[in-house]
């Protein structure tokens, strides 16, 4: 029995679940509002608006169950589609995480701190937050930011003005958020199936650039009370939205406790190196749990280290050279800030793991990818 | 810069050949006489037979580099594609393993021991042969064998009239081969560059049921000599034939020596656990060779076993209960005797290797993959 997984958004986490979908004999269709969207060179795509009713419908009848490739698809949609075929994650817990006022009061309710954070509507409310939370702090949308997108760093009385005017002035509803000086940011991918049972890979340590992730490494030395943390907080989360499939919790380390930033309802950028760095990876999981089958293997295959590629590829042959290096071209076209592909570094362990971002960061002449022994824990 | 490779065949070894070039952002076309060929599934086929010129000119201008999924495509059209376009392996090398004779007699030249062996054209031919060789014996067709098709086995002096017939009675040329009573049967997957570097992947160790091969395990203790030996022939044989891409020696283990059986001039089903088993696949490693990129780490990942479905494929669900097990659906109709998928089981080593083993042949109720831990070298 065949069957088909149909994804809500075209871009490179549907086409990397459209290439985990082949060996397990499961079809993919893909929705997108581009026909050029990169999962359409390995699965089928229909190009529709995302609230465009007779695609869903269409959709709707073609696929077994519907997920997402993009969490920002209308709410409204995914019930829509809730009511005609099952659809994971629930449209309930896709809607909380869709706005970060709901999901940080989430976090809270749960026990999981997170920065200082208030709801700001108006010019005076966002007066009356930084009273409270004080400076810096960050201003953001609640909904609809991604890769460091509608956010404001606000670092003196001056930026308020600025900030209220690049987040639209009230024109969207905004949240202002304590900046915190954290030690490492980290994140756990975690995978829970329609049973209940939750697996979660090994914790990743995440380094950004301009606000957009450059480097992912897994395993990171933490303590093991960090890391029960981080687990015990993935599993309350899922079990209060009643989540099914892969998502990622992003959590600030920060004095030796850890802060909730932001969850991410679907495969994540963080967790690209589980294609080769774990038994099961992401994408694989993510399928068997909205389909119903038995969750895989989340254990670590040594060391690895995640490198984006953000606006253009390197050169192909170059980094092929680099021994364990495994290469992951979107098929996008090259686009200032835009995510065109990945490598994976496969070690033994994090000391030769180390040596090799050493190589990687010097033949992509790129030397924030060589993070120093200390900040790997060596 | 995108490129194209073509591949002659279609079956699932283009289908995993197809799937190792999307994140290399390298394109696959397929020409099969099948409109149905696997491998469509996941790259553009053309349907056409191999002689038909037409479609071949079509082929050849559309793709940069022409390889096999399957030996058997006529050495004449592979001549006509390489007067367009280069072609690896080259045409000579694919017309001297397509000919038991050819193949065997190289492998004599190089200096490596094979089975007894004489060609066969007459019923004369034969009585003379069996007189030298002696009995048991194999009588084969030079040409178009795979998976124990086209074969004989001549225990007594009144199977040599059945064998005659049923191998066409002299229709097509045949050669008669001694039965070896080998320890073990053995292959060395390995892939050579366009600059001539040749990689070879851990010795693998091959079990066939009714001819066709049912498991494969790598790691294999083995001595270090006889580990050379192998590689060494591998080597000679690539560099004789001016081999580009992968290939494998299939060879047998006889009183501490090897004996070469025969050349796969293409990925070959011994080598699929490389896809989880080693740092680069087969199958990414023959794109990186047909096309001049530097070649993939070969090194194996832990232990692997791979377990193929013949006929139709086991329960997906029971199957992924199985800690370490991935699974490959190639997408085609249950057939009896028909290669429908494969299962890789990945472990820590080859004692858990042996555990996982056992685990899995009585989830899929299949004994003989449960091979003893003295078979293993435990």
């Amino acid at each position: 029995m065949m069957r088909t997984v149909g994804i809500l958004g075209g871009g490179q986490l549907a086409r990397m679940l459209a290439m985990a979908a082949v060996p397990l004999g499961v079809r993919v269709l893909v929705l997108d509002t581009s026909g050029d969207a990169c999962a359409g060179e390995v699965a089928t795509l229909i190009e529709a608006d995302y609230t465009d009713e007779a695609a869903l419908a269409e959709f709707a009848d073609l696929v077994d169950v519907v997920t997402f490739d993009f969490e920002n698809v209308p709410a409204s949609s995914a019930e829509w589609l809730a009511q005609r075929v099952p659809v994971f994650p629930n449209p309930g817990a896709l809607a909380t995480v869709q706005d970060r006022l709901s999901e940080k009061t989430l976090f809270s309710d749960l026990g999981l701190a997170t920065p200082e954070f208030a709801a700001v509507d108006t010019r005076e409310d966002l007066e009356a937050a930084v009273a409270r939370i004080g400076l810096p702090a960050v201003l953001k949308t609640r909904r609809l930011g991604y890769d460091g997108k509608g956010q404001a760093r606000l670092r003196q009385a001056a930026d308020l003005d600025i900030g209220w005017q690049a987040l639209g002035a009230g024109r969207v509803p905004l949240i202002l958020e304590a900046f915190v000086p954290f030690q490492r940011e980290l994140s756990v991918v975690a995978v829970r199936s329609r049973e209940g049972e939750l697996r979660t890979w090994p914790l990743t340590r995440n380094w950004h650039e301009n606000g957009i992730l450059s480097l992912s490494v897994s395993p990171i030395p933490v303590d093991d009370d960090l890391a029960d943390q981080a687990t015990r907080f993935a599993r309350r989360v899922a079990e209060r939205l009643d989540y099914v499939g892969v998502f990622a919790l992003e959590l600030f380390e920060h004095d030796g406790r850890l802060l909730g930033n932001e969850m991410a309802p679907r495969v994540h950028n963080s967790g690209h190196w589980t294609i080769e760095g774990a038994h099961s990876s992401q994408f694989e999981n993510h399928l068997r749990a909205v389909l119903g089958l038995p969750l895989g293997d989340t254990a670590g295959r040594g060391a690895s280290a995640m490198l984006n590629f953000i606006g253009q590829l390197p050169d192909l042959a170059t980094a092929l050279t680099i021994p364990g290096l495994h290469w992951h071209d979107y098929g996008k076209q090259p686009r200032e800030g835009r995510k065109v592909g990945h490598a994976t570094l496969c070690t033994q362990d994090l000391r030769s793991l180390h040596r090799r971002l050493g190589e990687a960061a010097s033949a992509f002449a790129h030397p924030a990818w060589a993070p120093a022994a200390t900040e790997l824990g060596l």
